[in-house]
Parts: structure tokens; C-alpha cells; sequence
């Protein structure tokens, strides 16, 4: 508990907080209990990263944000610009070059009732922090994973499409596997098929051929999910975009994890599944080479340079 | 819109927001951008309201706190004597004799990480305002609900038996609910077994057969549901909790909903069907004087008395 103390304090110190335009210490970053998103979860939010004062892949970001909207009938009174510009003011401000940077917003401030249509403003909160530094062994041995209990959300229920205020059940997912004594889990929906982790998506590889959920379980469109699969087309590799079980698991030689903050991350084990050692996943090996090359070619375009 | 600003207007005026044991104005009742109710939803909440000064049923609305923090594996580092201590201050600041009263309790703020482990502090807020004067036609009318598109969480996901801040699911059902002119709706799950409304519990009759969904469908277990099987039981009404599904409704005489702050309020329409007016709903009629009658009842024990 004390670590976690100390954590929180180091997050107090480093960030910088953008609410509605105005560039606050972490210590004064704070919003009304009559906020949507604090009552009810109503809001969503997008994670990016940045590197040598770059903001990586900000564009798919900013329309994943416009998706999430969408899926949610969020009203959005703030302008793609608006959230563009203010991203860069709280960036710039902060001087942090390799940074981690949360955008929410919210339905704002209504009375207190769940009907949505009240809503009549939003809250843009930027956060700004640096990047946290991801284990060595984590990218060199690769991580454990549990299948959670906890399913996940269905599609029909809250989309887990949008990026939203609404994420007990990862909280959930997460809990029980860190309880287990894992790093992280994997959630299947009601059918027993894979969806994607906690906060990121899952690939499998058996024989060069690799495999990945169909978003029609329920999983967010990673970006860089995204980024795999147009990498995967252009080199040539043998992608299926389908449904995945548990009951597979056993029979796959690589698994690995993908997310915007944290790249491609090898796994280790899931469940009792142990894989290759990262070293032999050629595969893996292979995609993370292709996906840190793009993100430095994405730093080289500067149009999202912000030092 | 201007509504709706009006209305929010109208809470900041007349709320008085108790966090952490400060009371302040609600304008000036702000929460960190880092409070994992926030970010996450990862919060707990209750409703209950008074009457002349009396907190009705406040023993039970405290037991379902910890019981939903119990679900969502949330410690609590705050007894319930401070909860109970912390509302009663409240409220006799407030002054309000009928007042609405929330609760809401966080996994506080820890550094931005979904495992909830890491939380090391509660945030409790107390949000108290006057009750809202629900319409009287709605008692005298009864109200016109929709079967949402949107299913109610999974159990296994989301337990609808813990009141959290991730309430999501219900908005977006609500928010369909309004825009196709209904007045609420109700929720059924993956097997199109009905479980709640909204915000709400439901209660069929017919042939003086009252019925009344299983929570093993999903949903959360109303104080005033459960007072209303105590007055089933107690008055030798024929009371079935089971499955019901959407197929069964064409075949009931009455339905009514029940809530803490609204009591019971008699149902007209669902969809398509339409149930009896309310003055000829004999068990809706003869439930609901047996309920306020057991309200007044509570109202005079005293023991949550303020004023």
C-alpha cells in the first residue's frame, strides 16, 4: 500500500492537467461530483503516447474518440480542432517529451438523472504525464496471462468498441488475475470466444499463420491492432481475422499482446499454456521490428511535433 | 436544452455536497481527475431519501453499500458508523426535510492502473438535495415503458446486483427509451428474460397472481422489492419470483414498477401492450397504501432522525 502511495504521489508530481482549456497542476485538476462522468461512467477517452515530442498515430486516436461518440449518441460540443489544439497546449506546456497522454470527455454537468439527452456541455480533460517505463523482462520473457473469469462485456450490453468511462469490468478482469498471481487477463464473452485483455489485444501464431478475434466478440479496434493487420497485408503474412477459443490456446507456438502505450509484448503463459521462448517467436520477432519501425517513421512526419 | 441547463442550474442552488467530511456548496464539490470513480467508474453508490426528517430505510440502503462493495471486491476504509455519521451531518446542515440523498463511495485515487489493488483510500461523497416531486400523473396515469434493445449487463460481466459508477448500460437504454418517446424502459438479458428497468424493479399481476423477475436474471435488488415480497408474504398475496419473459406480458392485467425515491408507480404501456388503468389495478392499488403506510411506519422510529 505504501508503494501504491508513492506511486500516486509520483503521478501528482509529473502530471499536467488540461480541464476545459485551463492548464492545471495534477494537485488542482479536479471536476464536479455533478460531472456525468463521475456519476454514472458517461464519458470516453483515448490514450496516445508520444515520442521525441511527437504524438504518435494522434489521428486515429482523435477518430477513435469520434467513434466512441458515435456508439455511446454522445454529443460532442467540442470540435476535432478544438481537442487537437488543446492536446498540443497541455503537451507543449509540459515539455515532456516521451509522454502518456489521456483524453476524456464527458457528458458534463446535468441533473442528476440518466437520460442522457440532458446533457448541453461537455468536460475536456487532457492528461498529460510521461510515459511509464514498461519491465525489460517483459518485452525479453514475455508475461503470464489468466483467462478471467469475468467475461466480457457484450457487445448488445455496453460495446466494448467504445473507449468509455465504463470499465469495472477490466478493473474486474484484472483484479482477479493479479489476485492469481498474473500479470494480466485474457476475457472471453457468453460464446467462450476470446475477446482481448483487460486493455489490450491478443494474437496467436501456429505454423506462420496468425490469428486474431473478429471484433464481432466484443474488443476494441486497437490502434495498434490496426497497425498489425495493414503490416501483416503489406509483408505478406498469413492473417485470420476470426473467432479464437480457449480450447486453441494449447494448440498455438506464440502468443503476443498488442497496445498503443505498450507495443508488442510477448506472453509467456497463459493459463498452463507455456509458449516459445520470445527469442524463438520468429513471428512476433518479425511484427514488433515492423511496428517500432513504423512508430519512428510516424515520429518523422512532424506534423503532430509539439517541442 | 435550456431546459436542461435550468435544471442543472436549479441542483447547484439547492444541493449541499458533503466529501470527505467538508461540506461545501455544490459548486465548489470537486473530485480529483485521478479518482478512479472518474476514470474508471470504480465506485459504489446508494440512493435513499427522507421523510420530515427521518431517513427511510437507511440501515438497509447501508447494508447494500457494503454488500456492493463486497461484489466489486472493494475494501472500504471507512466504518459504517462514519457513513451513517457523515449523512446525518449532512442532512441537518442541508435543513431539507425531504431530501434525496446519494452516497457514493471511491477506490480514491491511485496512479492511472486498472488493478484496483493499488487503491489505498475511499472517497466518500454525499450528495443531498430536495426530492423531486415526481409527476402525479404518472401515479394516476401510470407510465409508458419500452422493451430496450439494449440487454441488461451479464451477471458474469457486470453484476447488476452491485450499484456502481458504471452505469452506462442503463443510459444508453434510457437514452433509446426517450428518443422513442417512452417515458422509461426495461432491460432483459441475453436469454430475453426481463430483468429490471432503468432504475427500477418490475411487478406483473395477473388473476391476482402477482410476479416479479428472479434476481438470478441480473438485476439489483431494490429495497423497496424487497419490502414489497415482506408485504406479499406477510398479507398472504400469491407472489411468484421467477423468470418472466417479453412473450408473457400480452397476458398480464397489471404492471408497476418500484423504487426508492418514486415508491410504486403504476405501469400503462409496455410497447405495445396496454395493462389496466391504474384505479382499476387492484394489487398496484392495495401494495402501494401498504407500502406508504410502511414508509410512515419507518419515518416514526426516530432513529435516523436529523432535524
Amino acid at each position: 500500500m505504501k508503494n501504491s502511495e508513492d506511486n500516486y504521489q509520483n503521478l501528482l508530481e509529473t502530471s499536467i492537467v488540461n480541464i476545459n482549456g485551463e492548464i492545471l497542476k495534477a494537485e488542482q485538476a479536479k471536476i464536479s461530483v455533478f460531472d456525468r462522468g463521475f456519476l454514472f461512467g458517461d464519458s470516453i477517452y483515448d490514450v496516445t503516447y508520444t515520442k521525441d515530442g511527437n504524438i504518435i498515430f494522434f489521428e486515429d486516436h482523435i477518430d477513435r474518440i469520434y467513434n466512441s461518440a458515435r456508439l455511446l449518441g454522445m454529443s460532442l460540443f467540442v470540435s476535432r480542432d478544438h481537442i487537437i489544439k488543446e492536446t498540443i497546449k497541455t503537451l507543449k506546456h509540459s515539455k515532456i517529451k516521451n509522454a502518456y497522454v489521456r483524453i476524456i470527455i464527458t457528458r458534463g454537468e446535468t441533473d442528476i438523472t440518466l437520460d442522457p439527452n440532458t446533457s448541453f456541455k461537455n468536460n475536456l480533460i487532457i492528461i498529460v504525464r510521461p510515459q511509464k517505463v514498461h519491465p525489460k523482462e517483459f518485452y525479453e520473457n514475455g508475461i503470464n496471462l489468466c483467462i478471467s473469469s469475468v467475461l466480457r462485456n457484450n457487445i448488445k450490453a455496453i460495446d466494448p468498441k467504445a473507449k468509455s468511462g465504463n470499465y469495472l469490468n477490466n478493473v474486474m478482469a484484472m483484479s482477479e488475475a493479479k489476485n492469481l498471481g498474473y500479470d494480466d487477463a485474457l476475457m472471453v464473452n457468453e460464446k467462450n470466444e476470446i475477446t482481448e485483455g483487460t486493455s489490450f489485444n491478443i494474437w496467436f501464431v501456429k505454423n506462420n499463420v496468425i490469428k486474431t478475434p473478429h471484433e464481432k466478440a466484443g474488443l476494441l479496434k486497437g490502434i495498434t491492432r490496426e497497425k498489425i493487420i495493414s503490416l501483416c497485408r503489406k509483408n505478406q503474412l498469413n492473417l485470420q481475422i476470426d473467432n479464437c477459443y480457449t480450447e486453441e490456446i494449447e494448440s498455438y507456438d506464440e502468443a503476443f499482446i498488442s497496445s498503443s502505450t505498450r507495443g508488442l509484448i510477448p506472453v509467456r503463459t497463459i493459463n498452463n499454456k507455456k509458449f516459445l521462448p520470445p527469442n524463438e517467436m520468429k513471428i512476433y520477432q518479425k511484427l514488433s521490428t515492423l511496428y517500432n519501425e513504423l512508430v519512428v517513421g510516424d515520429k518523422n512526419n512532424g506534423q503532430y511535433n509539439y517541442l
